[in-house]
């Protein structure tokens, strides 16, 4: 038997269809796979995105996750997908797999569900509910006019590179809860931690804020932007890889809270803020002439914007610390790697 | 802790928002939770039609099944809830959860898929691969024009119920299985049973036949239609509950293959025809000054469709067998039933 190294070798090599594409054209596909979302023709006025998200039990949340931060995340990472396009989230649908019908259980994830889903005015249109090992799917679908979608792919030379918030907390919130469980709650690394930073740091795991506000006021200048799932070093990659392009990364801008800087981790803070997943904050590209216009829409939303590089011709993302090379430790998190 | 009876309590309890109707209203959300698919206003001319289905192995097919079988048939059943609501199919995503990417088992999969996916001139326009316990989730998505959207609600009083196929071969496939696997091969409801016979019932169980053309042609008299996956009884219950009127099954006229008739089940072939899940086939009502039109479409597409009995006024399903009144033994899968 032979395996696949990634997630991503598995979907090109079975999954993507492009090559064929009399179907997609036929069927209005604009954009099929390869993006944060799929991007259908179904009226002169407005494109349907789309886009499926899964969470799997002790994979994409810890097992002791609470159920209602359980709910809430499955939507938020769906949401944050659709925010990377630039798309108003309208409508989901949820396929739910659970071992039991545990009452509490459902009571406390549908009420994390429901809480996001009100605040964005979505509506839950079906789904499924099946017996199994507990696993959450979303599909999610919203709204933009065409040409106001953001692709990963128009990235421009000489465009500034921004995220949205802080990276690197939701990383540092699982290592807490890992070395917690390891380490029997005595835990080196947080010494000197308030019990409000752990807590803030944890809640950004369980609950990442998806920046579907942000997503609509860059989408009329924005080039490129994609939502970091996996770090910033392979998300942004993505964007590089499909505009053709490398990038620059000034390291000493990357946007560390004030909560992630006081802890002790093995891993640098830069290492969890390039590489740690999990975050859901926006990376986009811009040219510098809007520069002051996303100062507006970060003071407007209380959301930190932060340039944090340069989108470059050389076919590579470089990062730089303090005018010095600097080489991050590994790229980013791939389902399926051993 | 309190455990639910069914997965019909759960979506009603936990996750049925129609109480709340604005936002449903401001969305666009025609039908939501509650039919074989959600209906989206997305364009004047036509509706979005939306169903979500989850397979979980040892659940929705044996373990033991056959990869391309498993990729056929979860496309299989989603078209299957587009053709109940008469919608045209065009486009899915699929959130595959694998416990390991191996290449062969892809390869069988993602032809079984997508074998279905061409002959329907579908497109997989995106999704999700994770780590975890076998499972497969696909949304699908087709469109239809408002007016002849079929629900489940609209059976009239003295309609006709007619049943597309034969019912009750994937239940007996699945028994054969089951018989095979407990009984080390030595199989006593098989004896005179040919290996031809054998294969058409089990290949009735993997590769059920989406009646999309049935209902793309259906849809423009019928009144209300349901697609059959937890057994004839079950699901026209759901008719006749939401269109407040009762059912006379004739079960004489129950539609069973030449290949079920030669089994000997401990259940009777009728039992299985009312009550076995898994068929895939249509029930469907339709004023009886339609009954040409029906034979007419039975001829052009070879699909058989069978009269099987008549919608009443009185609140219950009654089954006649040559005039005498016939109880079911029991009434169709529930998830979540010990």
């Amino acid at each position: 038997m032979t395996y696949l190294q990634s997630e991503f070798q598995v979907i090109q090599r079975y999954f993507n269809q492009n090559k064929d594409c009399s179907t997609s054209i036929n069927q209005g596909i604009i954009k099929g796979i390869g993006d944060d979302a799929a991007v259908i023709n179904v009226s002169e006025q407005s494109k349907l995105v789309v886009s499926m998200d899964t969470l799997i039990s002790g994979v994409h949340f810890p097992e002791i996750t609470e159920a209602f931060d359980i709910g809430y995340k499955a939507l938020a990472v769906n949401l944050s997908d659709l925010a990377a396009m630039g798309a108003s989230p309208s409508w989901f649908t949820l396929a739910l797999t659970l071992p039991d019908t545990n009452s509490a259980w459902l009571n406390d994830f549908s009420r994390g569900l429901f809480e996001l889903a009100e605040h964005y005015k979505i509506a839950l249109v079906g789904g499924d509910t099946t017996k199994g090992p507990l696993s959450i799917t979303i599909q999610i679908a919203g709204y933009v006019s065409e040409d106001t979608i953001m692709y990963r792919s128009g990235a421009q030379i000489d465009d500034d590179i921004y995220v949205t918030g802080y990276l690197g907390d939701a990383g540092a919130g699982l290592s807490l809860i890992n070395n917690s469980l390891i380490n029997n709650n005595v835990n080196r690394d947080t010494v000197n931690l308030s019990d409000a930073a752990q807590h803030y740091l944890v809640s950004r795991l369980n609950r990442p804020s998806p920046r579907v506000s942000v997503g609509e006021l860059i989408r009329e200048f924005s080039t490129a932007c994609i939502d970091i799932s996996d770090g910033l070093m392979a998300d942004l990659n993505h964007i590089t890889d499909l505009s053709h392009c490398g990038a620059l990364i000034n390291v000493e801008n990357l946007p560390i809270s004030n909560e992630l800087s006081q802890t002790k981790f093995d891993d640098s803070n830069i290492e969890l803020a390039l590489n740690s997943g999990d975050d859901y904050e926006l990376c986009f590209c811009a040219s510098d002439k809007f520069k002051n216009t996303i100062k507006k829409i970060s003071d407007n939303l209380d959301v930190p914007i932060t340039k944090i590089g340069k989108i470059v011709q050389e076919n590579s993302i470089q990062c730089y610390l303090n005018n010095n090379i600097y080489e991050p430790k590994n790229t980013g998190y791939e389902h399926f790697k051993p």
